[in-house]
């Protein structure tokens, strides 16, 4: 019975978000997503939906067999209690691979890292969305044709 | 065996409409999914993300068990190749259960319609994540010329 632990932001689902939580599902039985709390995601904007909601969103998809939220102040406590075989990593994630295998070992926990590649295909992110949204029905709508007629 | 049909535009998931799929998934035993094409979306603004990521993120969550896209021209054509028992509306879907009851007769389906309630409880629906966008991230963005390269 392989464990594996996803973790991220999960903001505005889109597919590079399923397209990383079914490959990490594919490393093994059972799928764990850990979902980042409102008050630690501090490198990037803040999340538009509240964690309440990422996680709701996040645990009705198919490839994810538990979710939950991160813990507020110590990463490392609910991989403890997981106990995972496998943690992986997004391919945007800021982590390198070595780093985060030797900050596991640190606590005592011997999970392996993997990185997911990229999803590979045309892809809406977060981010492009969020620009689509602005420059789409924002009050200072660029001029241009208006269709994307993909 | 119960079939049951739920449709929608499904732009940029979010819990009302996973409430909705969950809550039209219980009336019977098997849910399809009729997903709008980018082409028939003219009631409201042009959907932010491309038919087929909405597509993909609606048939990866756990009360759908199948997707597809509508028909281009011909509404009821998917609705008569499923032969479905029941079709839901949404809680903000324009038509009434007896106008869309009356339609499927005219076409010799004699499938039921079954209103589904809103979510309840706070929401961030779609319209409400767009503004929050644009509250939040439009009037921070540093001035220049708008539309950087994707």
């Amino acid at each position: 019975m392989i464990r594996v632990v996803a973790t991220g932001t999960f903001d505005i689902l889109h597919p590079g978000h399923l397209y990383y939580l079914e490959e990490s599902r594919r490393l093994g039985d059972e799928l764990y997503v850990i979902v980042a709390r409102d008050a630690n995601v501090k490198h990037k904007p803040r999340p538009i939906l509240p964690e309440d909601q990422r996680l709701r969103m996040v645990r009705a998809l198919k490839p994810v067999d538990h979710a939950l939220l991160g813990d507020l102040h110590d990463m490392f406590r609910p991989i403890a209690e997981i106990g995972p075989d496998i943690i992986t990593l997004g391919f945007n994630q800021h982590f390198s691979e070595e780093g985060l295998r030797q900050k596991l070992l640190d606590r005592g926990l011997g999970a392996d890292v993997v990185r997911i590649s990229g999803y590979p295909g045309p892809l809406a992110s977060s981010s492009k969305i969020i620009e689509h949204i602005l420059n789409t029905r924002g009050p200072t709508r660029p001029a241009g044709p208006a269709g994307e007629g993909e």
